[in-house]
């Protein structure tokens, strides 16, 4: 028999989902608290949940030999502090259409104008301004995963031009070029020319803070930053300094190196920075749930489980 | 020799285009003004123009034996004081992509709820509220021409259900299920269940005020509709009382009856309207000369031109 944790803010529907599933072998305890009586039981060897709340769980569950993360980012378990002598699996290939409406209704908010069109509304006044378009537009993509793969296929659906930055792989068709090598080499012919910077790289040692000057230097003046990825990934303080110096149209932020985003953060007062408050793409059980149950069938079978994580690449 | 007229807000633009094609056997003129001495020579037997200003002109226009409109709508000319002895071809097949980014801007703006977090960091509020997603939505087209076409293809990207309302044709396979048939007897079936309702029909007399308030009544009380089509499409009166009486979640009109809007409109002040004053699609010089070019070869070599209007049926 195997026992399974589920430790999540939404650990309802996601027993819910499991339960109806009725797997084998297979008793479920849930909480959505941590520090819960339920959550630090001795025997559970499996664990399902959100990678902050396992965190704090991790150091009483001594036997869990699989974690399944219901979020793609897994950081807080990366902490060297805690145990890594287990199989950690993530989310994966949920997020790409999810983070597409995402950047997208900004890309498009931003060319169809529609913030200025609400204005001149608000002031009861008939705006002929002419909007502009995606086609024809640069996207740089830095990290081309299941998701950046999602926003390539949005991308050409558009009719925009896609670069990509990757380690190495060359995945997805819908990238037009692609970058490799260091950002400090390879960045201004990747940044050069573009329209629209997303990142959607995880949160690691070799990703911290490659956002940064050099990068924003090397994009045009009219180009806009969108983050929906990392908030690690961004050097926050340049990134104010090229919007405010106006060497950066704009930025579309989701993530942050500290949420909420404190209250005196430069961000909230920055014309051309919308903050969205990580909601661009939300775990949902009905989702994330068949990963867990398809990866519990291959634990049965005795096969690989898919999505795990490498913890010294952090992802 | 032919003698064309270009006759248009942008007639610079198009004269610079069609110069530098050097179209054999082409005398051009060009004005932005029907009043024009250059808009009315006799001889010309050629006219390119935006219809509002060619209406005026055409009384005058009476040995010109082929119009090319530069919009796709050509209401204008419809008029039936006017002479209809000669071919009239208009715009088709370059607006799909614009509208699409159009209606998809709002449907994702809504969707991401975009201005409800534009408030919120206006009030330097962290605001983790979640969105909600195109993908699972439903659709529908009043109207599946080529620009009904890129919309339904587009939100088959987005993983929209998509219905469509034609006269009789069924052209493209992004569509889900067609309806026929006067939509006092379809509109129902058509319209239930709908998450969106977007209007891309042509002014004629059948299509006059069919977004009333049998068709409104139809929709779910969650629907919301997007006209970038053709104010004389929509009973405007039908559509505010439904906005007014919560029957509709909300409308994102581009077109009215009467333009620009009226200020004492009542749309002006209806919450959950956005007022995009005619700017969905906009006729670009570059996307519309070919077209003109493309029909001047032909009528060289004697062949049928394209997107030719019947006059009978508007379009």
């Amino acid at each position: 028999m195997h026992q399974l944790l589920i430790l999540s803010r939404l650990a309802r529907e996601y027993s819910d989902i499991i339960e109806a599933a009725r797997l084998p072998e297979l008793a479920i305890s849930s909480s959505v608290d941590p520090a819960d009586a339920a959550a630090t039981g001795p025997s559970f060897d499996l664990a399902l949940g959100d990678p902050a709340l396992l965190r704090r769980a991790m150091p009483r569950l001594t036997t869990v030999h699989w974690v399944q993360s219901t979020w793609a980012g897994v950081e807080p378990l990366l902490d060297p502090s805690l145990r890594r002598d287990y199989i950690l699996t993530n989310a994966r290939g949920v997020f790409g259409p999810q983070m597409a409406e995402y950047v997208f209704a900004y890309l498009l908010a931003r060319e169809r104008k529609i913030f200025e069109k609400q204005a001149s509304q608000d002031a009861g006044r008939w705006d002929p301004a002419p909007p502009t378009r995606l086609r024809g537009k640069q996207i740089g993509l830095l990290g081309v995963g299941t998701i950046g793969a999602a926003l390539a296929g949005t991308a050409k659906h558009f009719g925009m031009r896609v670069k990509g930055y990757t380690r190495a792989s060359e995945d997805s068709a819908d990238v037009d070029q692609y970058f490799h090598g260091s950002l400090a080499e390879a960045g201004a012919a990747f940044a050069s020319e573009l329209d629209y910077l997303v990142s959607v790289m995880p949160a690691t040692a070799a990703t911290r803070h490659v956002v940064g000057e050099a990068l924003l230097r090397a994009l045009p003046p009219r180009a806009v930053f969108v983050n929906p990825g990392r908030g690690g990934t961004v050097d926050e303080a340049a990134l104010a300094d090229a919007l405010q110096q106006g060497r950066l149209a704009g930025a579309v932020l989701d993530v942050f190196e500290t949420e909420p985003l404190p209250a005196d953060h430069v961000f909230w007062r920055l014309p051309n920075v919308h903050i969205t408050s990580h909601t661009a793409a939300m775990s949902a059980p009905a989702d994330i749930a068949p990963i867990f149950i398809d990866n519990y069938h291959r634990l049965l079978r005795g096969e690989p489980l898919r999505y795990r994580v490498d913890f010294e690449r952090g992802y």
